[in-house]
């Protein structure tokens, strides 16, 4: 049994959770609103269900809540951030704003961020770029290593995610948002929030076993996607959007699961890449619109009820959420109520249904 | 039974066939240069194995000899190449000189292509940016569909690769290239001039069932890395490579295996990042460097011998075909010596064993 939330009740929810443990109401409210955007989009591993890790981080010490996000590097067409460890929502939205503004001039803008922290799924931050028709890139390191090097045993990387979101005319536009693992770390915990098993292929144990219950994911690993291939995505990720930035990679990451009080160092980038730079934009986004087409009408497997493009399955959430509501997991939601509790402010209004 | 060759006597035997067919001779000496390059690190999908194809299509009227490849746009960062149709590598070279030039200034250069030609494998492009102290990164539209939609039937995407060259400082360096299918066509093509099957995994027939014999390729297609991911993965290369730059892209995609003559209209893109512009680039190396010891050196499985970095392998086989000559396929050579009398040009100078 899942309750549903409006956006609105969710996002006022988790701004006084924040303002609660003494975040400024400006940043709550849009720390708040991008972690809305990604239950709303049903990227359910990055939304809410954070709330009370944040929050156990944020008491520990373990954030800024007054930070100088400020510009370390900066050239025609790139910056480096240093977000003084403040949440990573604000930083890489500050990032992207950045980029946006380098690409208009430049033609694309590619900024990285140190001294980052977990800032939702990777998809929030390349659909920044789609009302400046621009084509948006982001990519992170993870922030707990779940991932060893093809072949090895000991966990040096994460899932390390890669976005891409790219303008449409008429059509959603086609976001890709994915792990190089083959599921997320966040589906996992999900998954055993939910009490649920997970299927073959997300993870084996230390001699190569599928390992099917999330309760027990300590105990094994994450399977990168294509074997040694999802190994060299993550490695590249890594090296792009930590290594680059001096921020956390391999030994150095800070598993946040288990360590609410050091300093990550959360390496994250984004570039944007102005179509008009390349040519005409409404051109290039119905060029977009017909290959979406082409390939949404093209000929099916027997079994296959729907062809789908990145992005679409998250795009018709959006629609359907905003409408009904959020679905929220009883489980999440006693969770939620008992840190209303303990901050003292109202508990998260559930919808009549 | 295979032979072996020189590198200096694979790039004279190359440009030397190039030249018989009008090509003039310095363009001919770059771009057998860059096919031997393929073949001494390995990527023998594309290198000396394409030879007989590029003279076929040359032939065929199916490639400018003359080309004007010309700057369409530009901005501070960016480029769009014309291709003007030339060969693939002579485009993708002058796209990797101007995407270094532009990062020097700007800290990030991008530079895509429109009528462009296949220009052999990814990472020698990526790897362009290493002697610059860069980053590289390469995209590319694969030169036939061989991908259909996640679900689907009809092949609209193409193998798509992606090729990212990191330098470090006394390791070797991170170099990777791989296709976004699990294996690349080129080395379904290698492995059916050598006789033998594909591993299960690689590609499918219309049934869905496990295709394993590469001279039945035609009846089937590649599979994704990582199911709908690498579909993602192959689209958004594709739009990035192919569409940004008014480049073939789905429907539009000529199938060079079956069509000498028309204009591909290939699109390729290749991005140079300055190290430079994030902080000192030796400290970016070393810690690269660190990096690369704690992968390779960290516990391994009980049936792994050793641990690769991506780039590993192929930078161990340009050190030792460097001195030990490039392996030839006895299919292969027997080609080469037939097309050599074709064109009426001295056979390949073959090693004395």
């Amino acid at each position: 049994m899942s309750s549903r939330v409006t956006t609105k009740a969710q996002s006022e929810f988790i701004a006084s959770a924040f303002s609660a443990v003494g975040m400024p109401a400006e940043d709550a409210r849009r720390v708040a609103d991008l972690m809305t955007e990604a239950d709303l989009q049903g990227s359910d591993g990055h939304g809410m269900i954070r709330l009370p890790p944040y929050i156990k981080r944020i008491k520990a010490g373990g954030i800024n809540l007054r930070p100088d996000i400020r510009i370390a590097e900066e050239r025609a067409a790139t910056a480096l951030l240093d977000g003084d460890n403040a949440m990573g929502h604000l930083v890489m939205s500050r990032a992207a704003e950045i980029a946006a503004q380098k690409a208009r001039v430049a033609g694309i803008g590619w900024v990285g961020a140190r001294l980052s922290n977990h800032a939702g799924p990777a998809s929030l931050y390349a659909r920044m770029a789609l009302p400046h028709d621009m084509i948006g890139l982001y990519f992170a390191v993870g922030n707990a290593n779940h991932l060893p090097a093809w072949g090895g045993l000991e966990m040096l990387l994460s899932t390390n995610p890669i976005a891409v979101a790219v303008p449409t005319l008429n059509e959603p536009p086609v976001v890709l948002d994915m792990a190089t693992t083959v599921a997320a770390y966040g589906k996992v915990k999900a998954k055993a929030q939910r009490g649920e098993m997970m299927p073959e292929g997300w993870m084996i144990d230390r001699l190569g076993k599928p390992l099917l219950d999330p309760k027990r994911a300590e105990e094994g690993f994450l399977l990168p996607i294509g074997g040694y291939k999802g190994y060299g995505l993550s490695l590249i990720v890594g090296l792009l959007a930590g290594t680059l930035n001096g921020a956390a990679m391999g030994r150095d990451v800070i598993d946040f699961n288990h360590d609410a009080e050091s300093v990550t160092n959360t390496g994250q980038a984004v570039a944007m890449i102005d179509i008009a730079a390349f040519g005409d934009a409404k051109e290039f986004k119905a060029r977009v619109d017909t290959l979406v087409r082409d390939l949404r009408d093209s000929e099916r497997m027997p079994d296959v009820e729907r062809i789908w493009l990145p992005g679409e399955q998250s795009h018709a959430r959006r629609s359907a959420y905003g409408l009904e509501g959020i679905p929220l997991a009883a489980t999440l939601h006693q969770l939620l109520d008992a840190l209303a509790a303990e901050l003292g402010i109202a508990p998260l209004a559930i919808l009549d249904r």
